[in-house]
């Protein structure tokens, strides 16, 4: 059977993608009797006709020749970003084309209203790539635990971020060295933002969240911190105390409720998330009656995620059950309310009655405390104070470090990290 | 749709089968609009019916009336073993059925008949649950990387052998204590044989071979080595070299060379399958072009593994792709051809010139020593001397370790443990 495509965009995962089909589309052929032939590449940027020739394909800066091409069934967006991707995938969902997209901004923000457009016109969309790269984490969750409830996910779903809290560590350099590290090696973006602030992993929670529980969350309505504010010598610290600090993606069910949420997070050392190192992304899955699972390799990369690409490609051609997801009656829980446990770092001057006046706050905050240790002193004359506590509610826990923080005492602001017992 | 089955063998996963179904199966109809039907369960033994009649299912002990029964398209066969299996699957497809089945002993020695059988009759056999229990690992070969090549597969296969090592090395116990402690848990048979020995290891990696390659080994000729001769020393060393004792089912393609080999190895701490304790399973994967992979979680257990029957139950329903893979042109390496740096463990009599006898014997089968470490004397006389070296190659180590075993200074049989640089 020969299956043609359109592909839309020849960035990094675009021209992947060419260089995958050239090299392994025998091996796919082989193994599932399928031919995919790339039809037409598009993409406004006339420099990247050179890509498509080097591959034998055909080239095009006109994305209506994609998009009306008769012949056509599939097309690949592979643009990023929401418009113009947006208008494309819904007119050629419009025209009748399936869709393999791993535009993980344009489904956290649009996916509702495109899944739906999908289902109406009885059209798939492919978005293995969107999520963790070449993990077939996608098809894993939908077909493979078809069976199973999902309770918790726990996910380290960007690899930019990863490095960077995992290069503060190993090296003990300071967050912004370790980005300029990341920028060097190819691992951050000039323009690190979404990456640092947390929103690329909120948008892959997102894509997550509609999978496991049918729910596309309302983007702002998601707790979400990034990893600017996180020290080196949290790191330090955490690590002493047997933890390493992680940006974690998170989501629980609770009966009716859900909590989602995107932060770093102090994992135990010897789960297996914490020894995800480097870019790799990993996602760690409670579940009903599976048990728990891990999925670990490569969220990033062109080579890599092209391998997510050309499985959707292969899975569309060959059955249509990417069935849409039924919405579950689940209410979005705040982080106000949830609890968990917490390390602690007060940077507090060198005199007495300072852990007094902290630890009355918290108790007032019915926070409790289960240890604490406190450093050398360093940086002319704080002294850092770390503490675990046991769980206590986040409302809570904002409260007391507003008034801890207003201690004359305490050189603000200090520093809380969530801890998960997982 | 209504999708009607027939169960063979109410034993553990085919009770838990039952179970998952009554508890679940609305969840599979909600997702996939596919409801599926238990027209019969079948078992020899009588009493089992209770167990159907819990879940409001038919039983019988006629197996006929299943595979004659021409509204049941899918046969799960859950009894395990060679016979009775064996004939019911061939008669099943013989009568147009598909088959899901958790039984890898079976598929190792009869899989390419079975294969080969199922294409010549157009029907499909689900194994998802034969390799790694609930992991959708089967699926995530075949489906999610069916454009990838698999050059290496290293595997934790066997959760009782990975208990038993784990705890040697948590608990300072001997493997005949942690295999009664593995016994009491229910983590391992009365007649542990099949597992300790590697067997159950090497029937999962035959069938991850023709997944991945397209062969099917003949199970004599892959090197097989099991856990009992691992003392706890060795965990204990290995340790303190930044090494864990894992017992590893090992593929590499190198060109037209295949090693397939199952054996202790050492997995430096650090690496993903380093931290795979207790009753896990986990497989590590490199490709191309997706890199290198991880999938983690349970191996066995009733409940879990049922998750994986009903995925494939599901996939057959909705679609026909697991296709017969291809027989490459692929060579069998013997493990004498194999190099790989080994950690060694001599008892020697605490007198001088044993280091070099040792290290003679050893540079005149061209094997060069990496470190050398002198234990405190222990167990009488003898003195443990640890060796690492650096890759050698299998024949050449297994010479000399014949003649080093001889010398009268050393306490026979030395150990060897294979290291894996991953």
């Amino acid at each position: 059977m020969v299956k043609k495509i359109g592909i839309i965009g020849l960035g990094n995962v675009g021209s992947a993608t060419l260089k995958s089909l050239a090299e392994y589309s025998s091996l796919v052929s082989r193994r599932t009797s399928l031919k995919i032939e790339i039809k037409l590449a598009c993409d406004l940027r006339k420099g990247k006709g050179k890509i498509a020739a080097k591959y034998g394909v055909a080239f095009t800066t006109d994305v209506s020749k994609v998009l009306n091409d008769p012949q056509i069934d599939t097309i690949v967006e592979l643009i990023g970003g929401i418009e113009p991707a947006y208008s494309f995938i819904k007119e050629a969902l419009l025209k009748g084309k399936n869709i393999v997209t791993a535009n993980k901004a344009l489904l956290a923000e649009r996916g509702q209203e495109l899944f739906f457009l999908a289902r109406k016109v009885g059209k798939n969309i492919g978005f293995e790539a969107s999520v963790c790269g070449a993990i077939p984490l996608i098809k894993s969750i939908s077909e493979g635990l078809v069976s199973c409830e999902i309770k918790k996910i726990y996910g380290i779903l960007n690899g930019t971020t990863n490095y960077i809290l995992y290069k503060m560590g190993q090296e003990k350099i300071d967050f912004s060295s370790a980005l300029r590290r990341a920028q060097k090696k190819g691992f951050a973006e000039k323009k690190p933002h979404f990456d640092i602030s947390g929103i690329d992993t909120l948008n892959k929670l997102c894509i997550l969240s509609y999978l496991c529980f049918g729910v596309w969350p309302s983007l702002k309505r998601v707790y979400t911190e990034g990893i600017s504010k996180i020290d080196m010598l949290d790191i330090v610290y955490a690590e002493e105390l047997n933890y390493r600090v992680k940006l974690l993606a998170i989501a629980k069910r609770q009966g009716k409720f859900l909590d989602l949420r995107v932060h770093p997070t102090l994992v135990p050392i010897g789960h297996p998330l914490s020894g995800v190192s480097s870019t790799y992304n990993a996602v760690y899955l409670d579940t009903q009656p599976a048990g728990d699972l891990l999925f670990y390799g490569r969220g990033a990369g062109g080579m890599a995620t092209s391998s997510a690409v050309i499985s959707d490609i292969v899975s569309m051609s060959l059955d249509s059950k990417i069935s849409e997801r039924k919405k579950e009656n689940i209410i979005l829980k705040n982080i106000t309310t949830v609890r968990s446990r917490y390390y602690m770092r007060f940077m507090a001057y060198d005199e007495p009655g300072v852990l007094a006046k902290v630890s009355k706050i918290l108790a007032s905050q019915h926070i409790s405390i289960a240890s604490v240790t406190q450093k050398e002193k360093l940086r002319r004359k704080f002294v850092p104070v770390i503490m675990i506590t046991h769980a206590a509610k986040e409302s809570d826990m904002q409260k007391a470090l507003l008034r801890i923080d207003k201690l004359s005492v305490i050189k603000s602001p200090s520093q809380i990290i969530r801890i998960e017992d997982f």
